[in-house]
């Protein structure tokens, strides 16, 4: 059996009681790591599990699909993914090969940015369509969410925007070279995304949003130290979220009771709760 | 401090590691019962925690929210709910009671039908604003749902369909003669949907979707029993999808990888996908 296992937003102890006992069966345990991160060692997780985790990055799961699924038709194998399992395409196709071989599957379902965001004090059915933004290069600056940002605000729906993370990626120059050598890990910020996305704006220029829009940005979801921050664009740019991970959502129409509870999250703190620089942002 | 805390999508199980420990040292724990309901009897995660549940109805939670917070600044209180947290809204105004009684809160995640719903084959970010289909009446037909689905196929993107539950609803006859009598539970199945949704376009009749729309219905998600159909409304609105919860997603366009998962899900079964049947719905 493949068990693909949903480990939650934050660290170890956020798996669930089914995926642990899981888990603990499985002869061979691989951790997805790069369409996310825990914000935990996995020294820390395999201490927890009393098992050794084999990391699989993007090459491993990309194109040695079959270490993975090795025997799976005969041993419990775990595939461990932050947040749920259906996140991310890529467990999609670990499922269909898995499907192919006739091995059965199981998924552990869990908490991921898609649903916990509501936490932002944004309700969750009034969200759009999820875009997600990547690190400008200087020769890549893609935009083609910006129409759907705009389809979002045109219906008063929110946007969760999922932010970038590059872990294990070779440099251009490395692979130039032949000789694969990886960059450090990036996560990017709230203020890296509101400055991509204010310049995308200023390119087009439709109006979609602009830096007097409302936006929430959301640090180390389900954390302790989980930090929920709203202000406009032009606030968030400069506003200090923290370590990662970071998430950005920019509102659309905002309800009396969504209001009040962002109220606690405004930028300038409870103490000013600035409703009058908010409710332009209403309609 | 009250633990919000989310107990997933099937039975005790599904609580997160996390989450099992606040509920162990909270001297008071209630369990929400209406908005959702877990396929696992009361007693059974009274057992699993140790702890005595007090089930809190609409009306506990609508009107008698001091019940819940009682001491809550001074002892732990964990709230359950079915799902993650922030899948409804009252939720949130619990959250809110608390703080404006300076009671801290903390919420612990989990899968909700809001992400979980990535099981189903379609890709969770190309989903669009969700919808709540409720139980029609003789006199209350409510449709305006309508013009959001319209929207969201307009632009490709799936629909998912969130359908009824009427936990300890008083009857209207009971209510008029000023003394509540409950009527017996009722869970909307695939069926019933369907029938309401072709009702609407017929009455409607803008083409928003048709007989012909691919849609996948859900029944049991994360269950062992759990039950993934894919087909044309027509085909659906007769599926036996066995107890409940159901829900229902209705597509937009499909893509290529999309289209490889349903397949297994054919109504028809995995020997005859009849992929020329679903494929007319793709663009």
């Amino acid at each position: 059996m493949l068990y693909i296992i949903g480990l939650g937003l934050y660290d170890e102890q956020d798996i669930t009681v089914r995926g642990l006992q899981a888990v603990k069966k499985c002869r061979r345990v691989f951790l997805e790591a790069y369409t996310s991160i825990l914000l935990v060692e996995k020294e820390k997780l395999e201490h927890f599990y009393g098992k050794d985790i084999i990391v699989a990055d993007r090459e491993m799961v990309e194109s040695q699909i079959e270490v993975i699924l090795k025997d799976a038709d005969r041993e419990d194998v775990a595939f461990l993914v932050v947040g749920d399992p259906f996140g991310a395409t890529t467990h999609t196709d670990l499922e269909l090969r898995a499907r192919a071989l006739s091995i059965p599957t199981k998924v552990i379902h869990n908490a991921s940015i898609m649903n916990a965001i509501g936490a932002c004090g944004l309700q969750l059915y009034r969200f759009g369509e999820a875009i997600s933004i990547v690190f400008f290069t200087d020769s890549w600056r893609p935009d083609s969410f910006y129409t759907r940002i705009a389809a979002n605000r045109q219906r008063g729906l929110h946007t969760l925007c999922l932010l970038d993370i590059k872990v294990k990626e070779p440099s251009l120059e490395s692979l130039a070279r032949g000789r694969k050598v990886y960059e450090p890990p990036r996560y990017m910020t709230v203020n890296t995304a509101i400055e991509q996305l204010l310049e995308i704006e200023e390119n087009r220029g439709e109006g979609a949003y602009g830096p007097d829009t409302l936006c929430v940005g959301v640090a180390r979801l389900g954390a302790d130290s989980q930090q929920i921050v709203a202000g406009t664009m032009k606030e968030l740019r400069q506003a200090d979220l923290g370590p990662p991970l970071h998430s950005l959502v920019i509102a659309g129409d905002t309800h009396v009771i969504e209001m009040e509870i962002l109220s606690a999250y405004r930028i300038h703190g409870a103490s000013s709760p600035g409703p009058s620089a908010v409710q332009c942002e209403t309609h």
